[in-house]
């Protein structure tokens, strides 16, 4: 099997036309009951019609069939990266969450502030979910730790979460959770799994230490355990392998983290999606590829809110507008997962995906929806290969082959 | 991911029953406008309608999607051979463009005369398009020149396009193309990536030394320079690994070259498809498979001629009932890949494609287009697939596994 990105870096050719993907987070969505509506068809969404009616419809797989990715393996998918090939650990995520710029020496670490009992037990693995303002301030104390060779940052995320970054040179990153998943034992030492990572382990275990020195007052949040420990892949740029100047517009910060990720610059975005729109606008001139990133179908669908998310998929029409009001040579609408309301979750169905474009096979599609997209141009596809047919729609490929 | 061909070779079978590829070159198309036809859809084609009504349809993804494939990888993927895995250089296809029989001893050049200055500058790279008159009497010179320990052949394409063939033993074919892609500059030099290669090197720059000398006063064309270097890739037998007796019958050299390529026999096919359709009933009885190509679908696309294109769509249907009237087990109808005439060019677009046999899930469509395709039976699948489904239908695969 040929690397996609083999492909893109061989075929890429800049024509200077510009590519819009927009993404209703979690924007696939289920029926009720039988015989009913989605969220997408229930919502009225006259410009997502409009455009369906001059594209093409399609299903995209984000992953595998049935498999519910989370937010780092959907948008990797929507990016063209293959989700299973390019695997983020738990602790780059976190990293990415907060908005923290890592670097390829880094290595992070997703923390829990847990409750030490006095034989060295757990005996709470979230602490009590010890509040924000405490957690804040215990990690400005640790992010004070200080190990030899390297640099320690210590950041909290929220409640008893907290992010730990090691920077420096050959580090690994294959070290085993020390949160035992279960309480009435103690947390696991750091162990790694190859030379660069037992160095890593080290480093961890030494953390750990003054750690348990600086906290040993601080019950409930006494100690602290660790997950996802991982570097960042090594991910081949945006602009490499496709060619393009991309950007991100992303409100928060996770989906900024991942266009970092793959080397997207990251615009401000502000806070709205006229916001939103208007950096869009302002940026139109400086990049071919656009990501704009749209939260709310998906939180709405994670509360099982269905009426909630049927607005906010109007809210999501409602951008359209500004969008092709800058006459874009591609617009994509879809989502990097499905979230239905019925299921409070993310979820493995496919999602509906639409792309608008001069050279496109018209498939007589009148409105954008799950139903519509079944029988679609473009058909049931990996979510990996959507950055192809963007590509290709907007004349950026050369052919394969003579 | 497992080979397709260990598949075919562990359950082909031979039941005595005969199979048709009846390819449109570049069959599929683009409606003009929203809610319009694609040519197929706009021209009359009672047979091919005929044949989808007792027959099932489907999309063909010639690579991957939004891949749009040159004649080779397009041809490779419906004779069942991965185009990503077997990546044909150009110098092959140039020498398969013009009947020139390869071996596996061969590394195969496309040249391109170009015209230097007094300094060794390349001041036209195409030597002011020179004519072919003129520049198959220069490939005759260029045929003379002989270099110890390996045979070499020169055989003019068309105007300043020519095919130099060194064959030898222990030749590789990982050597830069020596065109430096701009004006003002010397050739490149000729350099080996390996072992092998370096030898095929050494001889390449010893015949472009003879051919400076040759040339010398032959401005414009007083040197040429080479590209797409390659030797045939090892591609496993038709017969072998489908247990078919193939023939081709194409009136166009490159796909005949094609056919060879994968161990085809090729008949006789004429210049007509009148002609054609004799070859196919004068042979019918010694063979199994026959893949019969039909060019004038993409050159009339390549034109962007929409009306021109609908024409020779009609054309080819014309074919059907001679090929009908043969009985096949199962005919297919298809093309390499879409040259829609809005494009003037090969797409991504998939193709649309057709399969009859007697135990066809019949999908109830009523006529050959990509609308129907679009819904049909056989789905969206990457071409290289489709010779399962010939063989599945033609009752050639024992079932895998008990």
């Amino acid at each position: 099997m040929t690397d996609i990105h083999d492909l893109t870096r061989r075929l890429q050719k800049d024509n200077g036309s510009k590519i819009v993907l927009y993404v209703g987070d979690g924007l696939g969505g289920l029926p009720l009951k039988p015989g009913g509506k989605t969220e997408l068809e229930t919502a009225s969404t006259p410009n997502l019609d409009a455009l369906a009616q001059r594209g093409v419809l399609g299903m995209s797989v984000p992953v595998l069939p049935g498999i519910a990715p989370g937010s780092g393996p959907g948008h990797l998918g929507l990016f063209g990266y293959d989700p299973l090939q390019y695997d983020i650990g738990r602790g780059v995520l976190e990293a990415l969450g907060i908005d923290f710029e890592l670097t390829d020496r880094d290595v992070a670490v997703r923390g829990n502030f847990c409750t030490l009992d006095d034989d060295g037990n757990i005996t709470d693995r979230r602490a009590g979910r010890v509040a924000s303002e405490i957690a804040s301030k215990l990690c400005e104390k640790l992010d004070r730790i200080e190990i030899p060779g390297v640099e320690v940052f210590v950041r909290h995320v929220k409640e008893y979460r907290l992010v730990i970054v090691i920077r420096g040179d050959g580090l690994g990153g294959s070290v085993n959770d020390t949160d035992p998943q279960r309480t009435g034992v103690p947390p696991l030492s750091p162990e790694g799994k190859d030379e660069p990572s037992r160095r890593t382990a080290e480093i961890l275990a030494e953390f750990l230490r003054q750690a348990a020195e600086i906290l040993k007052d601080d019950r409930p949040a006494n100690l602290l355990t660790m997950r996802g420990i991982a570097k960042m892949p090594p991910i081949p740029a945006f602009q490499e392998v496709y060619g393009t100047r991309a950007a991100a517009i992303a409100v928060y910060p996770m989906y900024r983290g991942l266009a970092r990720l793959v080397g997207m610059d990251i615009l401000d975005a502000g806070q709205t999606l006229e916001d939103q729109m208007a950096c869009l606008e302002k940026n139109w001139s400086d990049y071919d590829f656009f990501f704009i990133h749209f939260k709310y179908t998906d939180s709405t669908g994670e509360d099982g809110n269905f009426e909630a998310k049927v607005a906010r998929t109007e809210e999501l029409d409602s951008g359209i507008p500004r969008i092709t009001a800058l006459n874009p040579d591609v617009i994509i609408v879809t989502g990097d997962h499905s979230t239905p309301a019925k299921m409070k979750s993310h979820s493995g169905h496919a999602v509906p995906t639409l792309l608008a474009a001069e050279n496109c096979r018209f498939d007589g599609s009148q409105e954008f929806g799950e139903s519509a997209c079944r029988v679609g141009e473009l058909g049931m596809f990996e979510a990996k290969y959507l950055m192809l047919q963007a590509l290709a729609h907007a004349g950026r490929l050369e052919k394969y082959g003579a």
